[in-house]
């Protein structure tokens, strides 16, 4: 192993209680975005490490939504990385069940990983960001140098879309030129595999609303007896009956007139990489992790990569109305509700765009008779630069990550584009630059209970350790080519 | 007036503070029977009342579900009343705006009603119980003699549906041996006018769940991201498949097979009754209760008021599944649910029947491919007894309550149907009593924000001295039948 490798390898082995230390204190802040709980406190959190770290500028940009944190840690290299971070997190639903407090962080023994932190954003992505930045004090520690100078760019809304990220980037190009992109992210599967996902993709994310007083119909502005319901409308019916309208079959065929239409299907390049993907994939593992039993239409393997790669999708995130607490049947309001909400995304694929596809939805509930249905898009959709970007295997911060893998003894999938989405491309937009998510290393359950980052590892995935050492390899290997 | 009446009325007249604390007292202490919150307490509560004021036996009754709570005011009189009582409440949901504390049953100037009690079960049915008692406690405290025997039964599942209450009479139906029943309720509406709604009925309640693990498809045990709903299948979208299966024109018609099979239309008597009704309801004030603008497929007159009392309805009280966090459309998670819950209620009408109906969804729900939609009846609903009764306008209790509003100068709507659910039925299958539910004053949104009973009253609505003196009166007409 080089030297410098070898060096940090030995300091974050030796102080590995810090690094899992700093991991928590992040994980402890909360930072849950949608409910702008704890977000000024992380931020300021962000600025001073990044202070602490020897960042050359360092400040917290404010934008009309959360801010952004930046730092430049200029190391006087010939290349520059942005480590693109989120410092926002998923909220913490009532209904998922958690083995230990989601915002405690707690170390706990989950077979076959050994111990791993536990907590929301352990994974997504806080426990990924402090073990970056783990990985810059490390290298710093045992004398560098640093092989690319780093510019750190955390933003507060991701989970919400990141709809004030492509102004910011756009208005501070020439302080952000950078040679390429890392999104620092341990990808491993729990079998040891690890995926890499070209480019980045975003959706649309809007809501749906009937109530009363807007249709002109039913309760106006609260509920009311049931016992009325023979005579009055019921806005929860109507919303039911228009969701209803706009997808079959389970909701997995959508009925939105040309909804389909902008989606390309792979191309050569990809197809190439689906036929590949189709001899990895380990579809039991796949289907395990999520706690999935079975796949739309039964699908399996290469039909179901490209579905999982190329099908958009119209997904409900939440429906709520009248009576929604938990409980067994006896739990139940004699209510006729006033309203009901529907939150809703569509995820989109190449080629297309994101207005075209807001204004296709909003023109299926004129047609069918619900006019009166309000739809709500999350701010800036119809501002934001493009919807998703790709990026060439080729291309040398993807080269570099391969090169990590390889060191680790890890074969990697090359997965045409990301299912999952992040806001990659809006650098890509404004600034050029090639882009990639990865590292070596496991975590899972985002968005879900019990999230967790590994940090023992077994004999398939890395530990803490690794993906630290890792993170300074790529950067390390970026630097060489 | 009678001499006993006109000493009744000096002594609330003198006393309406302490009456007015007891009903705030009865308030103060929450009782919902679905969160299963303050029951033992309240039924505590109300059997020290009952034997305050001196029942010869009362008894705190244990069912599989909450308690009953009995008191006999023996009064040596040759007739017994039964007066029914719930002493639980409906909950108080979040999403709800109240001008005062829910649980404080506050004093609040209610224009044009003057000070009203606001409150969760102000008028359903804390305040009219505590009025209830209050008269009977006035009577003893003039002298009395109260001009009829009380059997108090107060149930504390009405609001689950009362299904413990069916066989606690079947078992007690020697103690509970009475003449008549009554459920005190002031039934003013704000401009005055009264109503009598003849019988008593029923429905059915029950849940329908989608989930991942029964499904065989989607996230079986948690939510996960929603990058994954491409290859995912969706239980929300499954559910509101399903429910939108089961009607149609924004579910008021119901697509069922046989569900309105069992429904009678109006027989002579209830025409003769609905031709009157037509002519004295006053549609603007019942919509303006409500806050409705607009009836079911723009109904008025007579074929709302038949639609009303004549058509059983399919009410969805709730429907939850994911991410239903209040807020606006930032408030939204990147997560596909693994469940979704529909919290629903079947009205039925004479001479329809509880378990028919419940066989016929859950025969719809197969025939459409949802057996793996776990429906769950509210317990009871197949053994209960009946699930409407009918009694004629000239019983003796109805005419006794018909006489008490002609004292009072209120001219009676007779409505052939009560809309609204209470288990007055159960009461005549075992024991023979007719039943009738009334009394003069007004209060409002039962189930709603702002439950409110008026206590000074205006020119057209009686406040609560009246009230409690009409209460009186109910019992003294009865007497001499």
């Amino acid at each position: 192993m080089d030297d410098l490798l070898a060096r940090v390898e030995r300091h974050v082995r030796a102080h590995l209680d810090e690094d899992i230390g700093r991991i928590q204190t992040l994980i402890r802040q909360p930072s849950i975005s949608s409910e702008n709980r704890g977000i000024r406190e992380t931020a300021t959190m962000l600025y001073n490490d990044f202070q602490a770290l020897g960042c050359r500028e360092a400040r917290i940009f404010e934008t009309p939504g959360h801010p952004i944190v930046y730092g430049h840690l200029d190391a006087g290299a010939p290349k520059t990385l942005i480590a693109y971070f989120m410092y926002d997190t998923e909220a913490i639903l009532e209904d998922q069940p958690w083995i230990a407090p989601p915002l405690a962080g707690n170390l706990v023994d989950f077979p076959p990983f050994g111990r791993c932190i536990v907590g929301r954003g352990a994974i997504n992505t806080k426990g990924p960001m402090g073990a970056f930045l783990n990985a810059a004090r490390a290298i710093q520690a045992v004398g560098g140098p640093l092989p690319v100078n780093l510019k750190f760019v955390a933003e507060g809304e991701e989970e919400l879309g990141s709809w004030n990220l492509g102004e910011f980037i756009r208005k501070n190009a020439t302080m952000l030129a950078a040679d390429a992109l890392l999104f620092p992210m341990p990808r491993q599967e729990a079998d040891g595999r690890v995926t890499v996902a070209l480019g980045s993709r975003r959706g649309v994310i809007f809501e749906l609303e009937c109530n009363g007083e807007l249709w002109g119909r039913g309760p106006a502005k609260f509920g009311i007896h049931s016992g009325n319901r023979s005579l009055v409308d019921s806005p929860v019916s109507r919303l039911i009956e228009a969701v209803a309208s706009m997808a079959t079959d389970n909701g997995n065929r959508v009925l939105i007139d040309g909804f389909y239409d902008g989606a390309l299907p792979p191309d050569a390049e990809q197809n190439e990489l689906l036929d590949r993907l189709a001899t990895q994939w380990n579809e039991e593992a796949f289907r395990g992790k999520l706690g999935v039993h079975g796949l739309i239409d039964g699908l399996h393997g290469r039909a179901a990569l490209q579905r999982l790669m190329f099908t958009p999708e119209l997904n409900i995130r939440g429906f709520h109305g009248g009576d929604v607490r938990p409980g067994d049947v006896t739990v139940s309001m004699a209510v006729l509700p006033h309203r009901a909400v529907a939150k809703m995304s569509v995820s989109l694929v190449p080629n297309m765009n994101k207005e075209d596809v807001a204004n296709k939805i909003r023109a299926h509930l004129d047609r069918h008779g619900y006019r009166d249905v309000k739809m709500t898009l999350r701010p800036g959709t119809t501002t934001e630069p493009g919807s998703w970007g790709r990026v060439s295997v080729k291309d040398d911060i993807v080269a570099a990550l391969l090169a990590t893998y390889e060191r680790f003894g890890v074969a990697p999938e090359i997965w045409p584009i990301s299912p999952g989405g992040w806001p990659g491309h809006l650098f890509q937009k404004y600034l050029g630059t090639s882009l990639v998510a990865g590292g070596v290393g496991h975590g899972g359950r985002a968005h879900s209970p019990n999230e967790y980052l590994v940090v023992d590892g077994n004999d398939r995935v890395k530990g803490l350790v690794d993906c630290e050492v890792g993170f300074a390899a790529t950067m390390q290997a970026f630097a060489r080519r």
